[in-house]
């Protein structure tokens, strides 16, 4: 990848005890082959070193990372507690990825760093020492000054991008949720997640339907009259091209998604079967609605895999790719 | 394909006014490239000469059909009351889907026919001449001396298999439709008919959660201990080869896929979008636990197309495919 960006990308790496450091030091390891831009990480050198041979640059200030980078993993030292053993999480661990996320975050926000991708937390531990928030988003958000409502997840993937109206809900919940004022401004937050990280100067949403068959016309509920189809009206007045509701099933084959930028769903699993059906490898949670630019790969800690060499570095390759895309769009546009 | 059948398929041409006569039509023309043993289509030949130039050759008995194939569609012919305009449909092209349907289906049970194979039709014409079946799946398993309550409909295409456990019920009407005992009955006969109509001798059944993350122990939803877990329990206890509740959204991928035989979804959308989202234009609808074997393309009339020469045989193909071959492995097992 051209080096574009005047900064490096921070990227946190999540739980020592996880796969973040391992898959983070093997993207250093594919830089050229997974087209990779200067990155530095940020947590215990430790915790790589421990599942990883390569070279490891500690660095002091992003600005030595561009340099660093062709010599070794470029890496921001914390002064963790104690050293954790690969597939043990702990609460000195937990410490550990908060400090992480908090000075990657803040190194994105300064303006020191491109753009931030966060590694994989064990919420568990962080609920432990006081975390108060539902995910590293909500943190990200509350540190930017935006309200957790603001912010939208989009997976994003090489042929589809879906955003979830709503997320961690018990299936039966999902409908009495569902309002079309939250429709709406989900749907406003992709749109203009597509248009500012994406650079989609006119973009297309695709919005689903809750129920079969979108409802068949009010034969298999209501929630698509009554809810979705006026929201879509709301937004398309506003001058958008929004679609739908479209029947869930049939939105997600290869010429159906040429007809759209994002498709709007309405709970989590329609929004994450598709993304993870097509794009299991490369898909990238990216938050719209931030000053900065932040994703991260869509999987979790994997302890149970952790320090044995057998993690996947392409979804945080992908994380890391898209974050550099997304931060050059940015400031081409600005 | 090899014609390894005594007797052909039969394929009803479902409303004369949808694209069923096209695509079945255009299966008669590509039946080299298909690889689609004979086959005899039900209807009225006006119907598939209104939309297609070749050759019918119109025969009175099933036995016709083998030498008839290599010269032209061999059709059975019915006496319909009128012809229809292709995209129009009509109360009097209900009578002759429904005649079609029921003559197609009585050769399979008679053993004149090796399968059938149904054409699509149109719900509201045929309730308008009294149809009181919810859909062709049901009235098959009535015309089989079936309860429709022991019949499965399982979407099948190369790399996926997925069968509902609910279908067309309003999203927010799925959790309290669940129940153990459902689950229980849908998954025998699932496994059954993996072992009967794809000759799996140990088929493997996946099972997905109902809710984000399959309920994340409790934690967003109770569906997955209450009533999921314990019906696997109840199968595995018989002695089939069952996991879950696994999350829905990380069952798809490829590596996920190649863990199973099939997989058990709670919900239409949650077993369509995936199978969708991968086999658009060759998964196949495979009626279980009949007698005859029974499958259809996952389509509809598409009367928007209909008479345009647009539609996509390929789905009518891996049905017509896929029924010779069930037929085929019944037969070698019987």
């Amino acid at each position: 990848m051209a080096r574009a960006l005047n900064n490096p990308l921070a990227v946190s790496l999540g739980d020592p005890a996880g796969i973040g450091p391992e898959v983070i030091a093997k993207c250093w390891d594919h830089r050229d082959s997974f087209n990779l831009p200067p990155f530095v990480a940020i947590g215990d050198p430790r915790s790589v070193a421990a599942v990883w041979d390569g070279p490891i640059e500690v660095i002091d200030d992003p600005r030595q990372a561009d340099s660093a980078f062709d010599y070794g993993l470029p890496l921001i030292q914390l002064n963790a507690l104690r050293s954790d053993v690969p597939g043990h999480p702990s609460v000195a661990g937990a410490h550990t990825s908060l400090d992480s996320l908090e000075i990657a975050v803040g190194l994105a926000r300064s303006g020191s760093a491109s753009a931030v991708i966060t590694g994989p937390i064990a919420k568990e531990q962080l609920y432990a020492i006081g975390f108060q928030h539902p995910g590293q988003t909500e943190f990200v958000a509350e540190r930017c000054g935006v309200s957790p409502g603001n912010v939208v997840m989009m997976l994003a993937g090489p042929t589809l991008r879906t955003v979830p109206v709503t997320t961690h809900l018990p299936l039966k919940e999902v409908a009495s949720q569902l309002n079309s004022a939250l429709i709406e401004s989900r749907g406003r937050a992709a749109l203009r997640g597509l248009q500012r990280n994406f650079g989609i100067a006119e973009p297309r949403l695709a919005v689903s339907g809750l129920n079969p068959h979108s409802g068949e016309g009010g034969q298999l509920g209501l929630e698509e009259l009554e809810i979705i189809a006026p929201a879509i009206a709301v937004l398309v007045a506003e001058g958008w091209r929004v679609t739908g509701p479209h029947p869930a099933d049939t939105m997600f084959h290869t010429r159906a998604r040429a007809n759209y930028d994002a498709a709007l769903c309405m709970y989590h699993d329609q929004a994450l079967i598709p993304i993870k059906a097509l794009h299991f490898e490369d898909a990238v949670n990216v938050t719209l609605g931030l000053p900065i630019v932040r994703t991260a790969p869509d999987h979790g800690t994997a302890f149970d895999i952790a320090g044995q060499d057998r993690a996947d570095p392409r979804p945080m390759a992908a994380a890391i790719r898209m974050a550099a895309e997304n931060a050059i769009q940015r400031a081409e546009s600005a």
